[in-house]
């Protein structure tokens, strides 16, 4: 049990697996690869909400009750700035600012934003190895009726109430994966594939030229169900997989994931599913697949791993 | 009384005098030009302390208690920037940084300074126009024993505590007055040089050429001491009286100011002094200079207008 693992995620789904596992295997043995196709600037800073969510929830930082940002929270800057004419719709706590700050500083010194999320992190007291899926611009925006809307256009400002009708991911043909991804995922015992959306956060990671391949080579890559009795616990997964022409449940998901996954974990609550995901393919294994509370982190990754690793 | 009124000011104490001017004449009659001198680049922000007291103070915003900064600050943002090993020597508080994000942000697309602060002064139901002298850089440097030092990191960062022995005014050579500067001087009733430090305050906004002219050759130009009893009310204006050479009180204070200005207010601990400054064929004005509490300003000002205005 002392080899690496590597776990693609998005926000906060991605982040409560990543916990789970940290927790259950020990966080030095774990690598996150995190989306940063719903970064944004705002207020001239790079904001990497995915990339955030994983390293406040690992830091103990984040709201778990609102599921973003920082916990104690004030919100001074952003309604200064609001009352001067400045974009108020992403809402910016100031301690979070802090981060964004620090960040934005350093990108614009042309650090990498790999180099720059290991030091937010160390300095973070995470032990979790946090890396951006790449360096390089990658951006998804979604097709709708309304038009094209870049993702935290679309999830945010307009509450992702528009149909989903297509995904791009700007950018992603010449991205290149950031230092260590592909080495991360080549020396891991297991690749888990995180309960995040597949289509806006693990979508434009698996974009990254070069890493759909490594999961697609690698023996054991498992991806892990965010749908429960057909709904996701929080987000617009289940309405995006029906608008995106895909059977909306944990099936539909299973075969989203059919050419790079060889695990596929199911929550208790599907156990019924168990052989339509066998005759994708995919070995199945049935897991309590809940990690809202963080006290049931531990116990939960721990099944989840045993299972996985069989 | 229907003229106009131009004030060349620094921070605190040149922020009391706008106020007080605005409050004895009506806002609209009064252009206050600013010292960027001391602005600085922090965590990726454009900070302009000095033209930001003044917004601050004229939008009752300043945290008057502590002479800088807004009141019911928070600093959420800082902390965890420091934490994250960002600088954290000069303090941000929270609703301040949300005006650095919004002038920052603007400044990086191209626009000039004095389009943003008058927009910020607009926003924030200031009625005074607040301009900087210039829109170029322009920046202070002192020379002390441990070498040149930057304005804030000799102010702020070493707590002023090294010996002045000389001033630079960097980029100043190639400065251009800000568009309107020289207009509200021309068209001006009077044009009042606050109680700020002639040295750090009053002298970056001399030294952008232009301006000097323009005010040797206006008719009525008042300058008021920034020495009160031989001290400044705050800061360390006396200490670099002495070590630069000068006579430290009203009178070294007026010297400087012999070539530019045709009045010298004296507050009236200082009444004695008159004569001398007569002597420098300055019209000597004696009037209480006192305006830390915001409740007397408009009297305050309503007498020094009269005399100065005569």
């Amino acid at each position: 049990m002392s080899e690496g693992l590597a776990i693609l995620c998005g926000g906060l789904g991605g982040s409560r697996l990543v916990d789970s596992i940290a927790q259950a295997a020990g966080p030095e043995r774990v690598t996150a690869i995190g989306n940063v196709g719903d970064d944004l600037e705002l207020l001239g800073l790079h904001v990497s909400p995915d990339l955030d969510t994983v390293l406040y929830t690992l830091a103990g930082l984040l709201d778990e009750e609102r599921g973003w940002g920082v916990r104690q929270e004030t919100y001074g800057a952003l309604a200064l700035a609001e009352r001067l004419g400045g974009e108020a719709w992403f809402t910016l706590g100031d301690r979070d600012l802090g981060l964004h700050l620090v960040r934005t500083a350093r990108l614009r010194r042309g650090e990498p934003l790999s180099a720059v999320t290991g030091d937010l992190a160390r300095a973070l007291g995470v032990s979790v190895r946090v890396l951006p899926a790449t360096d390089d611009r990658l951006r998804t925006f979604v097709t709708t009726e309304a038009g094209e809307l870049d993702f935290q256009t679309w999830f945010v400002r307009r509450r992702h109430e528009d149909a989903v009708l297509g995904v791009r991911y700007e950018g992603a043909g010449s991205a290149r994966p950031a230092p260590g991804v592909l080495e991360a995922i080549e020396a891991a015992a297991a690749v888990l594939v995180a309960p995040s959306n597949p289509f806006v956060s693990i979508g434009p990671i698996l974009a990254v030229p070069g890493i759909r391949g490594a999961l697609e080579r690698h023996p054991l890559v498992a991806a892990v169900s965010p749908l429960v009795g057909g709904e996701a616990l929080r987000g617009p997964l289940a309405g995006m997989m029906a608008t995106l022409g895909h059977e909306a449940g944990a099936v539909g998901v299973a075969r989203l994931y059919a050419d790079v996954a060889d695990v596929f974990v199911l929550d208790a609550a599907d156990a019924a599913l168990a052989g339509e995901v066998a005759a994708l393919g995919l070995r199945p294994v049935v897991r309590d697949t809940v990690m809202v509370e963080p006290q049931r982190r531990r116990e939960v990754g721990r099944r989840m791993l045993e299972g996985v690793l069989g």
